[in-house]
C-alpha cells in the first residue's frame, strides 16, 4: 500500500486545498454500487485535502415518481417541459429524496455533508430560460451566493446541491444541473469542474479526445462534431473556463471510481479541457 | 404608528437577541393566507432582534401524496406507522416540498432562510422509538448539533428544519416535529418554545389555562385533564423547560398573527408555561 | 399592535443595519417631555436595527450658565463669539452637563450610550473658523476618526457627541453642531443625516418643501430663498451628500416623535433631500 | 542617556504589559507645571509598556465654580454634602472641564486618551452612601464594567475617568475618587494602584513608612495612627489588595515626576503596601 | 492505485488532524536513501491530514566531527559525557547541520518545515540530569512551550526539533532525543509517539512483541527483559502515555517506509504500546 | 533617571511599533562584552516598543573552525570561496553555534528570540551569485517570506536570522549577511536598517559623513570614495531605501551601546542615509 500512497502523493500535493465541483447524475446515480463507490471517492478527495462540491441531477427518479402519479414526462431538446405539477414533483424528488439521500450516504462514509437547493440562503438566483421556447418552469442561473458556499466549505462540510432555484420574484425553476455546476464552479474559481456522464468523454470520429484545449472545444462546438446533451455540456465548460475554472473533465460515471481514476493519474480516463 | 411602535418597545427590548423556536404545523400550514401571515411574522421577529428557528410538520400533505400514490396512511396513537415506502414519501414531502416552500416564502418576504433536515451536517441524531410498539421508521431525537445551528443563526439566517433524522447507522426516521422542536429549543437554551396548534391552548373544564407553572403542568399531565396530541406536547414542554428553555407557549395557529399576539402583549392568546 | 408592527416592517427592513446621524438641539432639548420622547425614539431606532449616532448642541443652557456667572453671551451671524472664559463654560455645559445627561437618559431607557467630545481619542480635529471674521475659539471640523466611531457602534453602543474639538496644536474650539453632524455623517457614509430644528423644514413662499433633490437645494441656496441658520444647514447637507450620505432630513424637533414620524412613513413630516 | 535607559530596563521589563491605576487629584492638579509633568509621565509609562488608567478628582475647581455661582461648599468628615444644584456643578467641572482637559493634554503629549464618567457605557454603578448620614447625592461604587475598560485599554487608549456614577434607577452620584480608583483597580486586577496625595505617604510618629505589609496596614488603621483622608485611603487600599491588586502606593503628588520616581526605583519615594 | 487509496482511507480518517511525534535517529539517519524515504513519508502524513512533529538525534555525526577535531567521544551507560567543548560540537552538528538538512529536504519534497532547538522561543526548558552521576552538560526536559509548537503546527508547518535546551539560568544541555520526543508528545497530547530505532521493536525471548499494554510494559521494565537503550525508551513511553499520549510505537527505522507501514496497516511492523 | 527617561521619550514615541533590522557581525561579535552590551540593547529596543530583527554574520568563527579542521579559508573580493566542505562548516557555525548562542543570550536578558536560517519555512530563497565569477556556493537573495517574519514579530518574538538560504532546487548557499539584512528590511518596509561595522561610518577624505542623502550615496558610490566592504554595503543600502526602507545607518559596532547611541540621539554616532 505504501508504494501506491507515495505514487499518489504528487497528485495529492497538486490539488491540496483546491475546490473540485462535480456534476453527478445519469446512470451512475441509478446503481447502488456505483453510487456507493462514487460517494466513497468523494470522501477520499476530502480526506486527501481537496474541497469537493456536488451538484446532482435526478431525471430518471423524477420520471419514476411521475409515472406512479400517472403524469407523463415531456421533453423538448432534452430539456424537461415543466408545468406547475411537474415542478412540484421535481422539487420533491431532487431536494427531498436524492439530495438528502446523498447527504446521508456521505455522512455514513465518514464525510460531513450539507444538502441545499438554490433557494436556501438565496444560494442560486435563476431566471426563466426561453432559449428553447417556453417550456415552463425551466430556468438558468444568473447569480451564485459564493460567500455562503465558501463558509460551508471552510467549516469542513461537503455541499450537496439540488438544481432548483427561484428568480427575484420567488418563482421556482427546474435548472439543468450541468448549468448549475458550471456556474458554481465559476463563482468559486474552482480548480476542476467534473461532469459524470454516461459516455467516455468527447468523441470525434469514434475516438475519445482525451485532451483538448479551449480553442479545439470552441471549434468542435461549431463544426457539428457534438451531438445531444454533449453540446450544452461543452458550452458550459467553455463558459466556466472563461470565468476562471482551471480544467473541465467529462468522464464516464458508469466506470467504478471514475473520478479517482481521472484525478489520480496523468492520462486520466475521459476528456480533459485545458485553457491552452 | 409611532405610538404603537413605542408600545411594542418593551417587548422588543425584553426579547432582543433571544432564540425563539417555533413548531409550525397543522391547519395553519394548510391555508395560504395563514402561511403568509405566519411567515411574515417570523420575518418581523427577526427584524426586531429575535432569533427565530422553525421546525415544521406536514402530516396533511404527506397524506395527500400518499393518496395520489394509492398508499393508505395508517396511524397508531396519533403517530404515523412508517414503513420504507412511507418513509420515502415522508422525506420527499417534508424535506423536498414543505421545507423548501417555507424557505422560499421567508426569502421573498425579506428574511433569509436555510432549510435543513436532521441529516444535514448531522444536525439531529435519532433512535428508533419503540414506546408505542414497533410502528416502523419512527424515531426520537437523542442528539442535536447545536454548534451548527448556532453558526447558521449567527450568520443571520433563519433555520427551517424538517423533522427527519438518521440514527448512528444511517437509518432514516420520521420524527415527531413536537419532539424535534423541544430538543432543539433545549440544545439552544431557547428563550421561548412556541407550539402552533389547532386549539386555543391547554384547556381545563372547557376553559383556557392562559398561565401555568411547571408544577401545574406536571399535575394535569397525570390527572387526565389532557387528551390526544396535547399529552406529548405538554410532556415535551416540561422536558424542554427542565433543560433550560425559559417559557413554552401553546397557541392557536389558525388565528392570524398568533405568534405576534402571543409575544407582543402581556396577556397573550394561548397557554404560557413558566417555571414557577 | 400587530397590524401596526407589520406596517412598520418595510421601513425596518429598509434601514436595517444603517447608520443614522442625528443633530439634536434647539427647543426640543429644552423641554423635558420632548427630550424624553426623542431619546425614547433613539432607543427604538437602535432596537429595530438602525445604528443611531447623536450630535448635540446646547446653546440655551450655555447662556443660562453664563448669565449665572454674570457673563454676557455675544453672537455674530448666529455664531457665538467665544473667548477663553466662554470656551470654558461651553465645554462644561456641553461635555459635562448635556452630554452626560443624554447618556444617562438613554441608558435608563434601555439603550447603552457612550458620551464623547471631539478630544476623546482624537475623534474630531478642528481648525479655527475665520469665515465670519475672528470670533474667537470657533472652529470647523477638518478630520473625523471614523474608525473609533465604528468600533464604538459595532460594540453596540450609541455614540453621543459634544461639538468640541481641538486643532493639531491642542487648542480647543467650540464647533457648530450642524457642522459636526455633517462631517460625522460623511465620514461614516451614513444612510441618513437628520437635523432636528425649531421649524417644519425648508420653506419656500410659506410652503414646506417636503422633497427636494440636490440640484434644487443648490439653487435655493443661491437664490435667496433661505434665511438665517437654515443657510449653513443646507450648505452642510449638500456637502454631506456629496461625500456619500444618502439622504438628509430637516425636521421640526418640537413635534413629539418627529424622528420616528419622519423615518417610519413615506411622506414624512419635514424636508427630505435626495440626490436626484 | 544610554546608561540610564539600561538602568531603567529591569523596571520596564518587570511592569511590561501591566495595568497601573492612578488616582490623580489634590494640589498636583492645581499647578500647571505639576500637571504637565505628571501627564508626561503617564505618556512615558504607556510608551514603556505599562497600561495606565487615570481616575481624577477635582475638589478645588468645584469650589471655585461654586463660589462664582454664589454657592457655598459644605463638607462633612471631608465628604462634600451634595444637593441637586451642587451635583450639577460637580458634573460640569469633573466630566466637562477637568476630564476633557486631561484628555487633551495627554493627546498633545503623544498619548491617546478617552475620557469617560461612570455613566458612559454603564462603566460604573453606584449606590447612595449613607455611612456618614445622608449627605445628599454622594455614592459609592457597587459594580465596574471591566470589559468596557479592557476593550478601551486593548485598543491602545489611556482611559481617564471622572468619579461620577448613576445607580440602577439612573440617579447620579458624586463618588469619592479614591473609592473609584480602588474599585477599578480591583476589577482590572491591576498590578499597581497609586494614590497621588499632598503628603509624603503614610506617616507614623513623624516618620514615613516606606514599605508596609497588609497586616501592618490593618493594624495602623485600628490603632489611631492615621488621620483624616488617609483613613479611607488605607481602607480602600486594603480592600483593593484583597481583591487582587498587587501593590498600592501612596505618594506625594507635589513632587515633580513622583510617579516615575516611585516606579523606576527600588526604594521609591512614598509608601508601598505589599501583601506580605 | 485507486483500490489502494481506498484501502488507506480508513487509516487516513482515523488519524485525520491528529498529532504524531516521531523520534528520528540512529542508522535510518545515516543512509541517504532511508533519509529520503523517511522524509517523503513525513510529507505524505502531512498531506493526508496528520500533523507530524520531528525530533531528531545525531550521535554518529557528532562522533565524526569530534574525530575530525581530534576529540574523543566518551559515553557512560549509553549517554554522551559532555564537557563544554563537546557541547559546542553537539550544538553545531545537531542545530546547525542535521536540523537544517532535514528542514531543507522536507521543503524540497513539498512540505514546509521549521527547524528549532529548545532555546528558540524557550521551546524547551531543561535541568541537569544527574541520574547517571555528573556526566557534564547532559540535561532532561522539565518544561515544554506547547503553545509555540501549536501555533507553528496550526500555521501548517512541520516542526523539526534538535534536542538541545537551556535551563533557567541559560546553561545549555545536550538532551536525550528520546526524552525530548516523549515530553513534546506529552505536552501536545499526541495521538502517537513513534520511536525509529535500529531494531524491530521490543523483543522477549527472541520474539517481537507486536502489541503490548501499559501493564505489560511496566512488567518487562522491571523483570530484566529489556537491555540497553530500550530501557529508557520504554520508561519514556510509559510516562508519555500516562500524560495523555494515546499510543507509542517502537519500530525499525532501517526498513524503508517503516512509519507508513506501521500507521497504514492494522498489524504494523514493530511494537505498539496501548493503554489497555 | 527620571530626567533621562523623559529625554528618551521623544525617540521612543518616534519609533514606537517600528521595525528595525540590524546586521550584526564583525568585531562586535567576537568580544563577549560587546556582545552582551549589544544584545542588552536589542532587548531594550524591544521593551521600548520597537520591533528589532537581527541578521548575523560570523566570518571569524567560521575561520576558526576551518583551521581546527585543517581547512584553508579562501576569499575573493572579500567574499568567501565556498566549496561543499566549506558550506558544511559555514552552516554548522552560523545556524548551529552563533545563531543559537544569540537566541540564548537574548532570552537570558529577558527578550524572547527565535533563531532561523533562510531554509526554515522557506524564509529566504537564494540564487547562485556569479557576479564575482564562480566562487562556489555563494548566493544572493531573490525572495523573502515576509509573512512568516511578520507572524513571528507579531507574536512578540525577536527573529534572529543566519544568512544561509537554498535556491528553488534545494541547493544551499552562503549569502552575504549585508545582503540578507537589506532584503529583509526591504521586504518588511523597515523603519531602519542598521549595519554594525568595524569603522565609524562612511568616510570621505578622512572625515565621517554623519548625514547623507540618497543622491550623495549614489555619487560617492561612483566616484571612488568608497573602499572594500563599504561598497556593497552602500549598494545594498541604496537598494533597500528604494524598496521602502526609511533610513539606513552604518555605525561602529565596537563602540559599546552603539545602536542605542545612534537611535536615541539626534546627532547619532555614525552615518545615517536619508532619502533626501
Amino acid at each position: 500500500m505504501v508504494k501506491v500512497l507515495l505514487e499518489a502523493l504528487p497528485y495529492i500535493k497538486k490539488f491540496y486545498g483546491k475546490i473540485v465541483v462535480i456534476k453527478y447524475g445519469g446512470s451512475s446515480m441509478m446503481s447502488e454500487d456505483l453510487k456507493d463507490s462514487f460517494l466513497q471517492d468523494v470522501v477520499l478527495l476530502k480526506y486527501t485535502g481537496m474541497k469537493p462540491v456536488l451538484v446532482h441531477g435526478g431525471g430518471p427518479e423524477i420520471n419514476i415518481l411521475m409515472e406512479r402519479l400517472n403524469m407523463k414526462p415531456v421533453f423538448k431538446d432534452g430539456f424537461r417541459v415543466t408545468d406547475e405539477k411537474t415542478m412540484e414533483v421535481v422539487e420533491m424528488v431532487l431536494a427531498g429524496k436524492i439530495n438528502k439521500d446523498i447527504v446521508s450516504k456521505i455522512n455514513s462514509k465518514g464525510g460531513s455533508a450539507i444538502g441545499l437547493c438554490g433557494k436556501d440562503g438565496n444560494l442560486l438566483v435563476a431566471e426563466k430560460d426561453l432559449s428553447r421556447g417556453d417550456i415552463g418552469f425551466v430556468g438558468r442561473i444568473v447569480k451564485v451566493n459564493a460567500e455562503l458556499l465558501r463558509s460551508i466549505i471552510d467549516s469542513g462540510f461537503i455541499p450537496v446541491i439540488a438544481p432548483i432555484a427561484s428568480d427575484e420574484e420567488g418563482i421556482d425553476y427546474n435548472v439543468n444541473a450541468d448549468n448549475v455546476a458550471a456556474e458554481i464552479a465559476s463563482a468559486l474559481r474552482a480548480e476542476k469542474l467534473i461532469y459524470l456522464t454516461d459516455v467516455d468523454g468527447v468523441m470525434r470520429n469514434g475516438e475519445l479526445l482525451s485532451l483538448m484545449d479551449l480553442k479545439t472545444a470552441e471549434r468542435i462546438l461549431r463544426d457539428g462534431t457534438l451531438k445531444g446533451g454533449m453540446i450544452p455540456k461543452v458550452e458550459y465548460s467553455i463558459s466556466a473556463m472563461e470565468k476562471g475554472v482551471k480544467t473541465v473533465h467529462i468522464i464516464n460515471g458508469t466506470i467504478a471510481h471514475a473520478v479517482l481514476l481521472e484525478i489520480f493519474s496523468d492520462e486520466g480516463i475521459g476528456t480533459m479541457i485545458i485553457s491552452s
